[in-house]
């Protein structure tokens, strides 16, 4: 089911930064792919009615709105105003009021909770087992969570998206946090934060800042070491290169012939006539960089997101290495994407640069703090190059938004320098999840960092596979991954209830 | 020398919640003790121009100057002003740069710098032993440290005093610490925080929140289980009852009996003319209040400086018991005034009442944040019945600031609840040191939590002593304090020197 439950949901579109600001052909070599746990063909190949919507949930989820400060960190008056903040509840498995019985909570990352509540899978999935209360969160700015009424109008200045940051999202969870615990009578119910992607930074970062709220933290896919120089700026395109390699070799080879392929035609006359009719796109291309942007991204999200059982990173290179003998590489690559995307009348090469909510709220996230610097050099991966330049980024923000970006302050207020250093014997309860396929694996910690902050690691997983709805055709390497991870959950809680019942002798 | 250096120090004053508001007649029962590292007798005892200032700073210590993000939790472009922050390096007994000594860091708590860094000896006095670079850093709205100018300005609005608050101050030493490695070329020094009362709690939350930057805290008579309703609200009073009791049950009984006595011979025609004679006040008194304030004051405070060799309370008693037979209470009670502040032409009842940086600023921090609830019951203490109503308490502080404080923020985000079962598996290398005559030790840690987040605690000890310059005059047990705490960030040292070389291997 999961698989393909996944696809039900709305898909956040991958940050291109100035994508919502340049024409197309100018587009800065800088961006920063999205971080959500759900692919973009989610949304593409189905039908708008399809998608889940909070109507479609079951009964046993409650929506509540808490009336939120919107600025938790200053005290004049304006950071008094409230909005009111989405989070949902479902108590079916719950151990009860006053039961001791866990919480775990989803901690809403850069979307609308509409699409995690059915594919994250992994609260409602265990709260039999866990007789656990499920609660998810939804991120300020997102959704149903808006301050200032919408999207629009929260942008729209300089003024009301100032208190759009991770530290205030990461304070309205301990508060909403709390007061479920009092409204739910769970004083003592321990609780465990879930979260992947940006949604695993705020969940590994909830448990080294709110300790005394979140008893653990189980971060999926968490690039949190992807800041500042800690991990190296193509460790993102590397691993899309090796996923393409490793399935298959001449794949990678054409692919990686095919930039230059794609430069040459374009550079003749007629040559983007020629390109739009080969790859049959919905519009005729004005520049060739809107066709490799759009393959760029292509390859970059069937990496990504190469969950099973359909593997797009194999899916793709079906495509390339099925193709007729005699097949030109153009030709080629045009096999790849039939074979992606499926039969189309035509392919819309902006497919993955669509504004919506996500791509809106997630580019001044990116512009404000979360500065990811995602590069690549000459040859060290099968793409052109395509350095990170510190320099542009910041400016090209500061363009956008009037104001710089703070590069550094992600590793100044949550650390990650030295990190087994400072974590070795300072705090507990992490689960680090990752597949090695997922290219933000690249920015995660893939060690243990101590007895229980920990790395669970799969050689063959993707983008947040683990916190995804299991499925029966799950690979058994999957099911392993979510196994162990429940039992380490399960140490975390056996431990804290030996400590609560020897405080109360 | 230590503590008659002490007294060289600027003061700062004791926080009455309403006091620079109203009348002192409508005086709020709702006042919070100050909680600096010194006695107001510093300033009252002493001629102005004894008073340390910076010029008298020995050569050894450097100012410097950084440019301090104003709000580091907004992205609006207000946010991003600066101001001049002051810290001060001496780098005299320093190992140098790259060779990993040690950085002592003084958080600055809610005073200017000036008297700190004389007194503040901790720092000093080890950085032979300890090879270190001692640093102290200025709080944000004190001293040097003020945005938007002088205080006057910065507190003349609500939005300019909104950015006074102690995230944003625990923020701002985390940026002048990482600057201060790189400037130092330190990158692999270990930083240990040091701070006294609210700098101590300072410290701790800094260890807790920032463990990537810190390796320690010592903090110092810090309270942080001074709000909700973790420590009964009556905690402060009562060892300021147990002081005066241990010293002599005749001296409290004599002080708990004054109350009564000062209110019967107030309520008769020309009783405060009465009692102006008789206390030799320097200005009439209007209400028995400003009299009974001024004694409340006066105990508190010898109580929470009870540093030796002269022993405030035993000064007071001492005039108390002291007094000839047949005096009675009124007469005791004003020797005791006498024998603690001296022989004087007049007693000032408005003495611990004068305005000051310090208690300008701390009124706005406890009627923002720092929601300490000090209160006393029916017959609980040696004083009058004064309940603490936090109702009240907010409508004071709204009245005077336009916005209520938020009372229970500080538990949100640093935590305090359940601290035994929270930081038992959590953190690491936090000393809690306390004397335990200080009033203010009845909201702090005097068990340890786990083995390295410990608690230092002496039975003679008053408020911050540990940290105070060394005395040759010092009693043993002092010695003996600080000595285990030297001892104890030594193992940190060790093991932090172990754990960098075995990751270099």
């Amino acid at each position: 089911m999961a698989s393909s439950r996944v696809l039900l949901f709305q898909f956040y579109p991958l940050l291109l930064l100035p994508s919502l600001l340049y024409p197309v052909s100018s587009i800065s070599p800088h961006k920063i792919p999205r971080l959500s746990p759900f692919p973009k063909e989610a949304l593409i190949l189905k039908h708008p009615d399809d998608i889940f919507s909070e109507s479609d949930m079951s009964k046993d989820f409650k929506t509540y709105f808490y009336e939120q400060t919107l600025d938790h960190f200053n005290y004049a008056p304006q950071s008094y105003a409230t909005f009111r903040q989405r989070y949902v509840v479902n108590t079916k498995y719950w151990g009860g009021p006053n039961s001791n019985s866990p919480i775990l909570a989803y901690l809403g990352a850069e979307a609308s909770l509409d699409g995690d509540l059915e594919a994250v899978g992994f609260l409602t999935d265990n709260a039999p087992h866990f007789k656990s209360l499920s609660v998810f969160i939804e991120h300020r700015y997102y959704g149903k969570s808006i301050p200032f009424g919408t999207m629009e109008e929260a942008m729209k200045n300089d003024t009301t998206r100032g208190y759009f940051s991770s530290a205030q999202a990461l304070a309205d969870y301990a508060e909403i946090l709390l007061h479920i615990k009092q409204k739910f009578s769970a004083h003592n119910s321990p609780i465990i934060v879930v979260g992947g992607s940006y949604g695993g930074m705020l969940a590994s970062w909830f448990r080294l800042k709110y300790p005394h709220i979140a008893l653990g933290a189980l971060a999926s896919s968490a690039p949190i070491l992807y800041f500042d120089d800690i991990t190296p700026e193509n460790g993102y395109y590397s691993i899309v290169t090796k996923d393409f390699e490793e399935v298959s070799e001449s794949c990678y080879q054409t692919i990686k012939e095919s930039w230059a392929e794609i430069n040459e035609v374009a550079s003749k006359p007629g040559g983007l006539s020629l390109l739009s009719q080969r790859f049959n796109t919905c519009s005729h291309l004005n520049y060739s960089d809107e066709l490799k942007n759009f393959l760029d991204s292509m390859y970059s999200t069937a990496a990504q997101y190469n969950h099973p059982p359909n593997y797009p990173v194999t899916m793709v290179c079906k495509g390339i290495d099925g193709a007729p003998e005699g097949t030109d590489i153009i030709g080629r690559i045009f096999a790849g994407v039939v074979s992606y995307r499926g039969k189309r009348t035509c392919y819309d090469t902006n497919d993955y640069n669509y504004p919506s909510e996500t791509s809106v709220g997630w580019q001044w996230q990116t512009c404000s703090e979360m500065v990811i610097p995602i590069g690549r050099g000459q040859n060290d991966t099968m793409f052109p190059p395509s350095p990170f330049s510190l320099y542009q980024f910041i400016k090209d923000c500061n363009d956008s938004f009037g104001v710089p970006p703070r590069p550094h302050w992600i590793t100044t207020y949550y650390g990650g320098h030295d990190i087994k250093l400072v974590l070795k014997r300072f705090g507990s309860n992490i689960i680090f999840s990752n597949g090695l396929r997922d290219p933000y694996s690249s920015g995660g910690v893939l060690e243990d960092l101590s007895e229980s902050i920990v790395a669970v690691k799969t050689l063959n997983g993707s983008h947040c596979l683990d916190i995804l709805q299991a499925d029966k055709t799950d690979p058994e390497w999957l099911v392993m991954q979510r196994n162990i991870e429940i039992k380490i959950v399960e140490e975390w809680l056996t431990r804290y209830y030996a400590d609560l019942q020897a405080l109360k002798n």
